[in-house]
């Protein structure tokens, strides 16, 4: 395989849709697919998928086209899905609740160690098999147990970027973010995917009336 | 104004961006910012700040910057915040619970009028101050009242499949879409907002990766 080094973000944000579709067709029992049947299905052009997938090296053999398997598996460990990078989960509101118990973080890459909320009484619960700690104990958490990343869903206020400030001082490398801080702005060697449930409802907001012109 | 047709997707998806930046700002009491300023809190450049505002007509006057509330309700007005687009969220599991209880629809240019769960469990309790409805009574509900736009928090089935072909029958004509199926696809005429959780999970572990090498 290729360096890894200096791919596009846009192609990295391909990746993830590449491994959802060669997930469902290795359920469906498909073994190969070619360039022009995968652009089909996905709605891209065959010539775009052979670029973005030569940027990790390629993994299609002309004229026979793709092995599913194979190229699901090279992806999801190009994605790092197999990785266990300890996380934790702030703020225990509605979303938060909804964001621990829906999403399958250890299959992405990710193992949620701790979960916090400052709400005395919310803390004690339980959640996805831990008890939620109060946020008092965020920094000597940290310390024992070094986790890399934080999942934000708390809401957007100065306590909350003070939070930040804590977290990134905790060692925390790596943010998804469901408040509209703008963490890169002072942190810019952090990772950070950014969440902005508002904002895509405003587009299709203006989407809805462009359609009634 | 400008017509406001033919407008870039990527201009279209950073209003929301400018509209929350300004409701920050004004909040603050401010009540002029120079592109220059705007543009350095947002990250963007001051050229792409006067070219994206450009694009409506522009509301700057040179030397004296944008005034902030005039900015931000004009924004306001293209997204169409003050909409009350009829709307229907189904599923009501974690994600869906959450997002009904989380979202500001209704100032977002929302109105949730019905909300539909297919578990005989959920059918009957309340949530956003509406009684859950039987996915059964979609079609009668739909006909009597006509939404325009439904919230999708449901697994991804072949049953969902079958729904969005109902929805989509009923006159639904926009979606905020949480499963990973491929709406666009199959209707090309129908808004689709995805909202990709486990996409954005994955760029995230690609970033994390990227961060130990």
């Amino acid at each position: 395989m290729q360096s890894k080094k200096n791919i596009s973000m846009s192609v990295i944000k391909r990746l993830p849709r590449y491994y959802r579709f060669l997930g469902n067709l290795g359920k469906k029992n498909i073994e190969r697919i070619s360039s022009l049947e995968l652009s089909r299905q996905m709605g891209l052009t065959a010539s775009q998928i052979r670029q973005d997938l030569n940027c990790f090296g390629g993994f299609g053999q002309q004229g026979y086209g793709y092995n599913v398997k194979m190229l699901y598996e090279e992806i999801g460990a190009i994605l790092g899905v197999n990785n266990k990078n300890k996380t934790i989960l702030i703020g225990t509101g509605n979303l938060g609740q909804a964001i621990a118990r829906h999403m399958s973080f250890e299959m992405r890459g990710f193992n949620i160690i701790g979960i916090f909320d400052r709400e005395d009484s919310l803390v004690g619960t339980e959640l996805r098999g831990l008890r939620v700690q109060s946020t008092d104990s965020l920094e000597s958490f940290c310390k024992e147990n070094s986790p890399l990343v934080a999942v934000l869903c708390v809401p957007n206020t100065t306590e909350t970027e003070e939070l930040i400030d804590l977290l990134v001082d905790c060692g925390i490398k790596a943010f998804w973010n469901f408040t509209h801080i703008d963490i890169k702005a002072k942190y810019p060697d952090v990772c950070v995917e950014n969440v902005h449930l508002s904002d895509s409802l405003m587009t299709l907001c203006y989407q809805v009336n462009m359609l009634k012109k």
